[in-house]
């Protein structure tokens, strides 16, 4: 309908006014904001669907998205007894239905009592559901042995990521050398990047150790810090806990130095534990910051501040579309806490079915109910398979030359180091692009694998890598993985 | 488990280290947001709630929410349809079920069909899922009578909210004398107010004009365009239409007056049109400010930036839980657009039951479907309830001495303004209160109503109101309204 401008020259051209908000005029943060998970790569990938469909011939039928750690856009099935739970709130005729077992009737209508009106289609409280962050609090001193949790240090939240921005905007204070430096592992998880992009914060970088399994190293985070404490005010220090991109699972005392370098240090910590459920490998076990904070005992267990999100995206349920998680604050300001709670106010209400899902998932069948082992089953076979993917892929990897992965201890991800020849990187820096984002575009346009370039996620200098997910269905992984392989050493005879 | 320092001087008393995370460190535009909405009315109102739970005898029996816009809250039943269809895509299993008519079977197969995985388990894609989006075109195509509507131009959200935010995110920039200015309405839904700032822009009010049921004015709009010339840098205009609080319906000559005001004055365009099912009074009519521009051919039609909200909250549905919306932006530079989808893209999707909710609203069943009887029957009800009470609201406050309550043409508020004896108001003032909030708070504490005061949404300086939903039951609305007047004819006396 509406004519467009798209040039300042053919602006003036066409006697057109110039726009009110263009990239010249908006706001600047936002323009600096890079997301690569769902960049230039996954565009493409959709117009190669498009293309498919209208029957372009490529040199691939379909295109797999290993992007993004979505578990049934790959194929995983919902678990049952989650979805019959939220239909009986949905729906709650079916209440009457003789093809609902009893225990899912009975969460349904306990959760409808504590929703306005009985209905779903009410707002909730802003922190969400009172009954449910009370679940929440149990299922945190189960997980935790006994550590005591506070259903009022609990916030529901519209996935972790929206909890996670909401800590990020409460830390994010002060001009120029004052200004709130908060540090982040890279590779990361760039909701942090843009986060803090979008907040005009100051991302103070520390590197993983690549040659240690991806491992946390508090001398590194010390330099880190010595360094931002010359430019910036770091006051928030960032942990992914099982790793994303990297898939590492911290061992207990790296965990307890973390804290004590915090404690320090005086940085307020934020642990990222989406990946809680996801933990596969021998000898791997995930360990809360909450935990491990409390067992210390004072000073940290009573004055250390942190705030640790969990979500329903991942795990074993992987509900990724619902937008159900929540953030724990420990030892936060009650004043803080209040300025976070009239924050999330303003917003309204996490959306209540992600809330609803929360809840089955922190509160699962118990032995005696009647859908325990089904549920139990199902949870199996998905964190079983995917334990069985974690391993195939480190080891179909390290089976190639020029590849090299570390173990998938944990979360959803490899992501291999990739040597690439001289002349390629050459090639990508002509054509203007970072050269593992060169080696992902033509990976895409020759296979249809879609995977993320190491450079979205950050990496050391003059190293290269990709993130894969281990989600696609193991009849489809090693295939995916061996025509990767393939298409690394074609793409390495090109180019050498 | 943890110990908490309260004040300072308790800090240090402790030994304990300081808080990083403090009012004085912690973001200092997020402190200074306001919420009334869910403010310390509603956190009394809880309390009131647990202590009459707890048996505590009060003059009241039950709280009665009328602050908040929540319809379901309030006890209207969801529509049949659209919670049919939503059961059927959370739980497939069940499109083998006899209990579900056949369309309502065909629309979930269809958005199963559009979902990652065939899951409401997927994340979408960023802007929303693209059948959905589809519809929502086809939907604005037949509201404004054949002007065209680009899917492209849409983008789903977390609620209206969500994207109400995210626009104003884009337009946010500059210090000093160019900071950005957002023109709102006076009173105005406090959303705006808050998000202005926490983005640290500027707030430049117009003011409704309660004397001819809260028109907009253009000159008042010019006045507050001059006046912050001075120090801002004004470059969007808010309008709320139908308005809440103040529940007029713009005329079309207005908004036509309001746009050539907007072009010529290089503004961009926020047409919050949450409420356009909403529409009561006799000789009011819903006309979008997309429709309204593209009939007023060029300039306007061709340049004239506009961004347009809606919501599955309000309407006939009232589905506030699921936080489903839109935003249809209108001559965007396709640049900033681009910035936009990205910054959209890091917080992942919108939940995924909103926007099947959204789908079902704006594609309802057509009149050859089988759903189709109930459905528009179901809708006609809760329709007519609302002018029905709205007309309610009206007459009874008018009836009252020191109450005038201008017609509640559309939207689910009266905003009637009182009159407060001088008594009244100093002791508010010794309080340290707002007069209005006073009032508020001695009408819950005394008969368990709870409404919002008009401080809250801004009112022209000596005069006060409050907001109070036309949501409540019919049987219970009137001696609402009657137990409010008598109420204020009681707190009238006791202060002059
Ligand atoms: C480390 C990490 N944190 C947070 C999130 C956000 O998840 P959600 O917002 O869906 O809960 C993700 C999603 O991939 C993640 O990988
Ligand atoms: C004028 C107006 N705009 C936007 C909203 C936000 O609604 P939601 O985010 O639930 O879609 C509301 C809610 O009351 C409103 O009244």
């Amino acid at each position: 309908m509406a004519l467009r401008a798209g040039h300042h020259s053919q602006v003036a051209m066409n006697g057109l006014k110039e726009k009110v908000l263009t990239l010249d005029t908006m706001n600047p943060c936002v323009r600096r904001v890079e997301y690569a998970v769902r960049g230039p790569i996954v565009l493409r990938a959709l117009e190669l669907e498009q293309e498919l469909r209208q029957g372009v011939k490529k040199p691939f039928t379909e295109v797999i998205r290993a992007n993004i750690g979505d578990a049934q856009a790959m194929g995983q099935k919902p678990i049952t007894f989650l979805r019959q739970v939220l239909a009986l709130c949905v729906h709650p005729d079916l209440l009457n239905s003789p093809d609902f077992p009893e225990d899912a009737k009975r969460k349904a209508e306990r959760i409808l009592q504590a929703c306005g009106g009985h209905s779903l289609g009410a707002y909730s409280v802003s922190s969400g559901i009172q009954l449910i962050r009370e679940d929440v609090a149990r299922y945190i001193e189960r997980r935790d042995r006994g550590i005591p949790s506070d259903p009022n240090n609990i916030y529901l939240s519209t996935g972790a990521s929206d909890a996670i921005v909401t800590v990020l905007k409460l830390l994010v204070a002060g001009e120029g050398p004052t200004r709130t430096g908060v540090l982040i592992p890279i590779p990361q998880y760039p909701l942090y990047s843009a986060a803090l992009a979008e907040l005009n914060a100051v991302q103070v970088d520390y590197y993983l150790d690549e040659e240690r399994a991806w491992a946390l190293d508090v001398a590194e985070l010390r330099r880190a810090l010595c360094q931002a404490r010359g430019y910036c005010c770091p006051r928030a220090l960032c942990i992914i806990n099982p790793g994303n991109p990297t898939g590492q699972v911290q061992a207990r005392e790296c965990i307890e130095a973390v804290i004590r370098f915090a404690f320090e240090e005086r940085l307020f910590l934020m642990a990222d534990e989406v990946y809680q459920d996801n933990v596969y490998a021998e000898g791997s076990q995930f360990h809360s910051f909450k935990k491990v904070l409390a067992e210390m005992g004072p000073p940290y267990a009573t004055q250390q501040e942190l705030a640790s999100f969990h979500s329903v995206s991942k795990g074993y349920m992987g509900e990724c579309g619902f937008r159900g998680g929540y953030v724990e604050v420990v030892n936060m300001d009650p004043a803080v806490q209040q300025q976070m709670q009239k924050l999330m106010s303003v917003r309204l209400c996490p959306p209540v079915p992600g809330q609803v899902l929360l809840s089955m998932v922190v509160s699962p069948p118990a032995p005696s109910d009647p859908s325990f082992a089904q549920f139990q089953a199902e949870r199996q076979v998905v964190l079983a398979e995917l334990a069985a993917k974690a391993k195939l892929t480190e080891q179909v990897f390290n089976e190639a030359p020029g590849i090299r992965c570390n173990p998938v201890q944990g979360a959803m991800y490899s992501f291999p180091r990739v040597q690439l020849p001289p002349r390629a990187v050459q090639r990508a820096q002509e054509l203007g692009l970072a050269p593992d984002m060169f080696f992902c575009m033509r990976l895409l346009e020759e296979t249809g694998i879609c995977v993320v370039p190491g450079s979205g996620f950050g990496q050391r200098e003059g190293t290269y890598h990709f993130r894969m997910t281990i989600l696609p269905p193991m009849e489809k992984l090693r295939p995916l993985l061996e025509k990767l392989s393939q298409f690394h050493a074609k793409f390495t005879r090109e180019y050498s």
